[in-house]
């Protein structure tokens, strides 16, 4: 299998389980069982990286201190594009540039996801107009407002309609998983979820 | 409440959702309820910050680059003490600065806390000698191989016995939830619980 390349968009005041997340269950995911592959990249199905608008120190929420590993300018191809959430999404959500940045990848990328309220950049960017999407639960009628043609789900853990969001937070982790699950099957998932002592939790 | 602050460990190496589950846990934590406090410093219970031998950036594993908030010449005073795990904590466990740093702030410290392997790094210490302690699932025997005196608890999410401990990673965030509700109660920890969509497992 081909690696896919896995980028996450970070952003000030991203919320921190929102990208680490994704990240944790992307970069230790392993076609081959146990313990030992994890230290293999032969085995590993996904490049995971993370890119912002420049290549400066992020501050995400709680004020964790990230260096991106691209910029936008420099980014290489992206297979599944991660867009999480967290207060600085109402900024990124009215910034021209992650709006088309987003709107550039998500048509290349083989598969395009939210966390949290990165819902609502999905949103803005027109991304969801006839789709069904879900976000955090205090943010379901902020995306609703925005009449991008969303069908909000309410209490879900996460919604697949050709673009994959999830509800807040940590359930991230569960999307991301579905997303693994989908791309390399359901042993590899549960193997990994397993091996990061995780319980999914399912769809509804 | 006086804030107590949250010092995480950081290492070449560290599992990324091993440091970033309970940065999420203490950072997002609200002595009042709701979504507006999430906002407001004020009601914010823990100061989280990072700490490194140095102040260089952190490759974590998976390449995830973290800029540590202090190096441990520089670093306040440190009321919650977390230790995470991942492959650097074999480097770690047999590193005498970051051995005595543990000791020195343990010393001090209201709490001291492991995440899967970080407890390694505590027994490596001396300070899980003559106390029961858990890990991640992988790394049993090899805890016990220590002879740091550690009654390795096997199958357990976390065990709280003087010194708090986590099984593999996603376990850390049952165990922040733990130290948060020992620390501010109930009502607090599954507040938080449910503003970031995280179902809670317990002790055993």
């Amino acid at each position: 299998m081909e690696k896919l390349n896995v980028g996450i968009l970070l952003f000030d005041d991203v919320e921190v389980l929102d990208f680490a997340g994704p990240f944790e269950v992307f970069s230790r995911t392993r076609l081959t069982p146990g313990v030992a592959s994890r230290r293999d990249e032969e085995a590993a199905p996904f490049r995971v990286f993370t890119v912002a608008k420049t290549g400066q120190i992020i501050h995400a929420i709680g004020n964790l201190h990230v260096k991106p590993h691209y910029s936008f300018s420099d980014a290489p191809r992206i297979d599944v594009l991660v867009v999480p959430g967290g207060w600085g999404s109402r900024q990124a959500m009215q910034d021209p540039e992650i709006l088309s940045w987003v709107q550039r990848i998500a048509r290349s990328a083989k598969y395009t996801s939210s966390v949290c309220t990165g819902a609502l950049v999905l949103a803005q960017a027109g991304l969801l107009a006839g789709r069904r999407a879900t976000t955090h639960w205090a943010a379901y009628d902020l995306l609703e407002s925005l009449h991008a043609g969303v069908q909000v789900v309410r209490n879900a853990r996460f919604v697949k309609d050709g673009i994959y969001s999830s509800g807040g937070v940590a359930a991230g982790i569960d999307m991301a998983f579905a997303l693994v699950e989908d791309i390399c099957g359901r042993e590899v998932a549960e193997e990994t979820a397993h091996y990061i002592e995780y319980a999914r939790r399912q769809e509804m």
